[in-house]
């Protein structure tokens, strides 16, 4: 298995980009900023109940394993989205926000995102994994440029592969190999999946001001946030990894 | 809390049994005997399975949480329940046992198990997970008695409690004081419980010689296994655990 397989938006951006404003500080200066402490707070909220879901999401899919192996295997990466679960609600109840309240405003666009993409079968399950997460971790990585470093190290230790981009790979291009009509049918789920992530996504920025204006235009001038330029180069970056990733599943795009 | 509300079996034997026999050696030399080996092999690959299915059955539990701090308490069991099954498959490969192979004999009696008794709500789940897991863990407690000292100690060890005990006495009974009535559709639930158990560990025993070779007159006169007489005092001291388990809940057994 080849970790070239798995492409991330992160390989087009340059390794260690200058950190000005918030994101040359840390936790303690940048959260002086109560629009910016806010912002945090929604996104570790948004984080936690996004890895609540998927270890729940992971836990359902392993009863549609075909082996005891398969099912072992997505048992692991289920209970590896749950330590990080734990990591960002200790992390919450730390800098003194309440977890529950930070994670629900998020819980219904990701419980209706996960209810509408149910997956009907086995591989259904491993590319929505594989590519669900991959976008969310793309996604959160970007943002993590932005942030204070405390945060910013918190946030990619918790983007740390569970493993499951290999083990979905592998068992995906197999499966399309051994009867290649299967490759249609994912495709068209994937992008199923796409459609429905983003218009949650857009859904969850036009209810959170703080998060939103973090992410757009920066927080009172203070935070190095996207502008809108800025934010169509991340989409085109964050597309072109999920293509290639299509591609290494052996599906088109 | 007190932690006199979770009676175990234990608390009926003498602390520290005499270990004679197999129960006084240590792996390397006890698993000569090939009979023994294969007891050793069913009962890890038993226990690992369950705790599989315990994953699974906690995060599926986990979706019928009233709120997000009880799912995020059941999924930290699930995931207690699957590091518990990640080192007897360790232990499994560790003495050359091929896990898969060890667990499969027991999968279909479990997942019958679960199938049978799939919790309507979120007070069955609890009273589920705390009744069957309590019986589950006198019964592997006492079994534990009459092995080699080196799996002894890991089967002890899997066998800690994981938390649920005291989570789901302090939930059962909460909510039967705030509706007695929700007492006595427990109380039935948990007798349901016991019966599906007892059908189906008989099915279990009926099946694998070897293991019920070693839990009913020992291995070839070497084991220290238990004669009828003793197996029913087991019984006796599980039962009684049961019931004051079914007490501190507030249900009559």
């Amino acid at each position: 298995m080849e970790t070239s397989d798995n492409a991330t938006a992160a390989e087009e951006t340059t390794p260690e980009p200058e950190r000005t404003g918030i994101a040359a500080q840390d936790w303690a200066t940048a959260s002086a900023v109560p629009q910016y402490r806010a912002a945090v707070v929604d996104l570790l909220g948004a984080l936690a109940y996004g890895e609540l879901a998927a270890f729940e999401r992971l836990a359902d899919d392993a009863k549609l394993a075909p082996s005891l192996e398969d099912k072992a295997e997505l048992a692991k990466m289920a209970s590896a989205e749950f330590h990080h679960f734990e990591r960002l609600r200790d992390r919450l109840a730390q800098i003194d926000a309440e977890p529950t309240a930070a994670m629900e405003p998020f819980a219904k666009a990701l419980d209706d995102f996960h209810h509408q993409t149910a997956p009907s079968d086995w591989l259904e399950g491993l590319v929505k994994a594989y590519v669900g997460d991959s976008i969310a971790s793309d996604f959160y990585r970007e943002v993590a440029n932005h942030l204070d470093s405390d945060t910013r190290s918190l946030v990619l230790s918790v983007l740390d592969d569970t493993g499951h981009g290999n083990f979905a790979v592998e068992k995906v291009r197999a499966a399309i190999e051994a009867d290649p009509r299967v490759g249609g049918r994912l495709a068209l789920w994937a992008r199923r999946l796409m459609g429905e992530a983003l218009s949650q996504a857009q859904r969850v920025v036009a209810e959170r001001d703080a998060l939103s204006t973090m992410l757009v235009g920066g927080v009172d001038g203070v935070a190095a946030g996207f502008d809108l330029a800025a934010v169509g180069e991340m989409f085109t970056r964050i597309t072109k990894a999920h293509t290639k990733r299509m591609a290494a599943l052996g599906l088109a795009a």
